[in-house]
């Protein structure tokens, strides 16, 4: 079967184009993206079954970004109507020693102004293998944290695995909660984390690690740390990101399963076409890594590092990329010939 | 002197463009705009000192709204800073039997959530001849209208002449008060009013007028109801629109000082570039020619008119006519000949 | 139930932008269309379920056409893949005396090499209402004439309503037969037709009518040939156009259902943004009234020409027209007023 | 033979797109044209050899002037080289009653500055049928005008039909001499001469005509008074406007050839993309004619207003008009229906 | 004099822009290359005088590629046209380790159906000194591989020397033969070879070489089995790519004229704006430089990978880069300073 | 106070976009700068109060870069009206080897032709704390350099430190002087020079260098001349470059103030999104570390190093980058990260 569901808020997202900056810009290029839409695409790209949960206004602008998961082959059906506004982000691309700008425009958006109760998750979470969120949605609003709960315990209920981008913002969390407050009782039923150790223990409410863990032989302890706090936990992971600048990255990752620590190897990545949603297509490689092959956790971490790799090459939030062109990097091939 | 402030919202403009519909749009041009700050722009561009008052977050987007402002000499140093965002629409661009569309996100706005007092309606006013607002500002807030009723009061007090737009927008009056509830107090103190007698004696609380008022005849005996609601008032003056079709519209005007009908030729507008901001580009030109020459209501009136037509040629909000261009057009010049 | 199946060729069509002439252009606006697949879309517009059948090739220019089906929320599950190439054409985009010009680059496409019984037909219409086809389909190759055919009967057979455009193109027929030696046994399951009269008669074999058919009394006399040819027919139509030039248009229609001629008010359209597609609105819009309700054959009518009519606004092959525009056009409201 | 040379400035044009104002434009569209040279884009486009002498800088901007002749087949191994600058204009492109705006940027060109003597008009005019040149040349700078003449001499010397667009810009003949000073020594070797007879007298230094002598008898009268002063000449014509917007053109035309009045029927234009060099259209058309057939002078008017009509269909300074759509047109096909 | 002649395909190349996908492109760039036309294109840019044979279809894509020909000032008055399209080929461009992809539509072009015997190659050759042919020609029928090895017999029976680059292309060779079957006889003529051993020796039905090749001592070995094969050989040469990504390459290259080894220093070229044509670029530059100077080996292989280079920073498929830019780089200035 | 004014040419700049070549542009991107313009906008976006002296012409062109000057909120109170036209430079922007090429099309600007004493500079620089000019004027022609001595000596005497940065450019200086005729007497007032000794020492009319100067030792030493002819010197600075290639550059920096060296630490910039305007970044940078804090001379050189890296990752002439940006930088920060 190996239906997917993901739950979160898909936003339009507003980028200047050419490196320009805001003041310098007389368009947008318009796109539609967010972390859980984002691994979404990346799923059905790889021929998963996969449906998104949000709450969309029902205006036009909204009515846009339905088109845009239809043509991913993304299942739109449950999807809940209400609200005023689709959230929105803008974007101003930088360049070598210029880092990206994000201003946030999501505040009151109709995904954060959801009500509790208002999906049916029992019916949307039926024959479903996978459960997918991420720590954006319980920092948005309380009621959003709180479908957001209601979801995860309804998909532990039912044996679907569920997976957690951790994904912490600064910039949200702000109406009144820390998130020491809310992430626990989410985390607690995950199978799968995305993130670092700092991120982690911070959301968990725990001290700050010692900077002297990224020594490997301490590494499984630190994780040890984790997996006591989320007792459903099989599998944390994190991509290790090495910023040259914004136009050069290298990247790898890590994964532990409790008992083994994997590594990728490190790969360049310059330049960077768009490096926003570079994350979530990681999160999209370890689901289907992990959705096709439980076992082997290697292929699945390198799958994930292939596809952030390649998401960066490619414009927009959501990453178009082929399984057959993750493999053709996962062979060693990197030189990026023509294909004629 | 002559100078002059308005005040009111401006707002971000994402627009389709080449008559796109939103689902095919992948950029929006982008533009700043708003009825007040288009009037205000129109003023500066006929030589008038003009101040523009509003609120903006202290975000990049409204640092290019800013930008925007001072491009045209508009001056921006009495504006306040503060809330979370810079209102939106979004305008999909009709042609022939397809009208333009408006989707509006402008709730929350760092405009509507103005808090009251937050102005200094005394330094700002000093020396001032005359200040602007329309019906947009109490349709966004209770302290958006409250502001503007200080504004308005103590624009009053220093003897400042005082114009309106009625500007009725039946999707924002969303803050639970009826114009009849807020605008007659605000109305009372202006001296010059934009709008056709339906929506003023809406506004004002009273009844629809019969059909026939369209019969000349009749048409002071309407207007003298709104003098006598209206204290103050010495000047009352519409478009006449008359739309063939998005892309075609016919334009007139009349003007009332109390005693007199003054009427303005019919002119055809076609094709239309943009339609937006022909009723700011109108007051704008009402507001010149009776600052030029409060006794020649006819040549006001005409200025207004031609301004409106011209500013149909004019991609955006705010029009970008010359005096000269204006003067050429009341000349019978419509021809359209190339200058060189 | 309503389902409706359409079956044709889609094309990859690029068409140059502002009016430019082919030699100017450095870029194409890259769209997909055709008949049949622009009927689909109008109908997925006013929300009935639609699903679309044709021949793709196995590349990445067909997986666009594939994603632009999915966004409009047409089935594609039953479309078959093989052949080489997606068939082309460009389109120079006229104004004014300049009229518009399509080059086609069609032969040899995956649609054209279509095998003869590489769709399950039985299966495909399975509880399916309408079957629509073109005069296009048998005109680009004798396997696509035969599978078409093959539908054609497998419909009858099922009970579903048939309906065909005579869409005739001289440019086409290019295979060794003429049309009436194909179009006969095609056209006699037809339940409606879209054509006019004297395109009708040609594809049947018969002479040309004498110009004085326009006579409103002789029409039905011309009809009922057509009636008598085509034993299945129930209702016959076509657009009535009177082109003043590239960009302006004089949209009206006419209905015959064996007893009554219908006719649709003649309808400005100017300026035309894109004509392409507008007789396949024509056809979307009279499925749509007929299978909502199929006794109210002017209603179908009105609603089949303001959809034409609508067309001629939006940029691309196929409509992007909602209900609630069609029965604003209806209600007599043609004033392309600014929604807000 | 009827090979064609025509003489006189090329420039890079820099406009304004989609109606924006000179104040919004964020780019400009690049093309290069000029009066003489657009006359001989439309010779060449319609199969006639033609070759185009000017001078140019040795830049880089130039060399793309070059690129854009032999595009067209247009000679280009007789032009000189030196000097500092191509000339540049720009053009705000207007819409209804907005007319387009030039502004020059040509004082100091390479042609400006042309040095007498620098072309071997011997050389270049052997077996030639036909010269044309424009009054912009002599309006530009004392050198250029006597390049001018003495290319006119050594023509009518080596007996080459010479044809004249009177082409009269107010803003030009800055270097000190009038027209009156300049254009009679070099119309007096004209057969052909474009413009309207105002322009004519003025530049002859004749006083302006009455003006009742669009009185169709008393034309001859006045045309007279031109043949008188110009000994060579055969053949009088110009382009009659009928300007009712920048967006809506009617377009006739008359010609005299010292025994007839010729007249072209007024055609509708609108909208109107692009009307600069629709004169030089007209100029292209007319010599095409009288070279084709110079006894049949009411087809040559003919294919010149319609040639002149279709150039308003077509961005940029130059005629891309086949001699197939032209024929079209005079058929009395003013439909702009799609051919396909 | 020194004039050249190459024979081949032309096509239509539709590209997306800015590192886009397939599927996010709503526009196209046109541009008009082939392999042949490319090196006429360089040759042209370095003052050589060329011509390029090739068959057209007679509609207007075809005459836009005849447009720009005409630009570069190639002579295209030998072009023989029939046939029903121009071909096409797709270019999605690539970034980092993502690659380029090519989607060809060239099949049944009206080059791949040209009818043998239709070009007078006597007529062609005559007064020629050199005749380029690429190994696609062959490749994609067996009509256009007759009409090439005709034109080859020519050349070498009219003593004009007969470059071949090998140019090989796995998804082309449809037509029922392998290359080895046809490339021997085509080969066997050719005074100068483009191409590295590996595909030289496929060609000519040879096993691939051993591994070890690339020991410098062994290379004249190798190279000397081409020399047997091909008795007119008397250079062979070939660039050296080392692709560290799609927006890296190192090029060096090799060339050995059956004595000597001669190498070219390796450059990098970073970014990479279009890699497509590259190796065209270095065929322009070694014919120009043997043209030139056939004795200085090491100068025509310098030339021929600078102008490699160079051609990576240039969008489309020919090379404009000036002489003056190649002698620059060669003098060793890679540094790119801006020129003002 | 620190008001600073600036006084120099604003030119219209034409670039191509997306490294095309000058021979593929169809648009050019329109912005307006100059060097000491450039300066102006570094300032006013650091926040500092800054008036721009020139002469403009009287046209629509000149219009659009007076609103350009008022967005930065930069003083255009004082500029001077009358001449023919802006001052124009066309921009190719290269990319890896193949460096940028400016067309300059400035002579006979507004500029250019200023007539001595048109400028109050008693009233302009009343009150004013910094004065900046730039080689680029006294090298356009005789009254722009007396004017720009005028403006040095009342500068001078009213106690207003001057920075001059040397700027030559070889295409400049035509109007019959060499710099070292001009520049001693203007740069003998200067307070702050930049530029490297070379150039300085041959505006100051003194031999070239010994190329060991580059060992730091000897460097006061050839500083310690430069002092010695310009008698009111305190620093002397400039950018060290290393062109690695058109795409990437190594920044560094150096300063001397009659003391001390100091040095900034070499950044790497790449890649590079416009390098048009650095040196002026850079000028800017020091100009407000100075005004700051005069005496922290290796922070002043810091921020103008920092400047100057930053610049190359913004398009267009001027500086884009705000203070915060460039004490991210100066902390160490290079990594470009997403700011969210």
């Amino acid at each position: 079967m190996n239906k997917v569901v993901t739950f979160g808020e898909i936003m339009l997202r507003l980028s200047t184009e050419r490196h320009l900056r805001f003041s310098q810009a007389k368009t947008f290029a318009a796109t539609y993206g967010g972390g859980e839409f984002n691994v979404a695409v990346s799923l059905a790209n790889y021929g998963i079954p996969v449906e998104f949960i949000t709450r969309l206004p029902e205006n036009e602008i909204a009515a846009c970004a339905l088109k845009e998961m239809r043509k991913f082959n993304i299942v739109s059906k449950n999807i809940v109507y209400g609200g005023d506004r689709l959230g929105i982000y803008f974007l101003e691309t930088g360049a070598g020693t210029r880092g990206s700008k994000v201003v946030y425009d999501r505040t009151n958006s109709s995904m954060a102004t959801i009500e509790k109760g208002s999906i049916d998750w029992e019916s949307v979470l039926k024959d479903v293998s996978w459960f997918h969120w991420s720590g954006i949605t319980p920092a948005i609003s309380e009621s959003a944290a709180e479908e957001c709960l209601e979801a995860i315990k309804v998909a532990h209920n039912l044996g679907v695995t569920i997976s957690s981008d951790l994904n912490y913002r600064s910039k949200l969390w702000q109406y009144g909660k820390e998130p020491h407050q809310v992430m626990p009782e989410l985390l607690k039923y995950s199978n799968i984390i995305l993130g670092d150790i700092d991120t982690a223990l911070f959301m968990l409410g725990k001290d700050k690690v010692d900077p002297n863990y990224h020594n490997e032989t301490s590494l499984p302890v630190l994780y040890d740390q984790i997996f006591k706090l989320c007792p459903n936990l099989q599998t944390v992971a994190t991509t290790l990101r090495y910023s040259v600048s914004a136009s050069h990255q290298r990247i790898g990752g890590i994964l532990y399963d409790g008992k083994t620590i994997y590594n990728a190897d490190i790969k360049e990545v310059t330049p960077v076409v768009d490096r926003v949603g570079s994350g979530d297509a990681f999160m999209g490689g370890l689901i289907y890594g992990l959705l096709k092959d439980t076992n082997d956790k290697q292929r699945a971490l390198n799958i994930a590092v292939a596809a952030c790799c390649l998401k960066h090459t490619v414009s927009g939030d959501y990453n178009l990329i082929t399984l057959e062109e993750i493999e053709n990097l996962l062979s060693g091939n990197t030189f990026g010939e023509v294909s004629r």
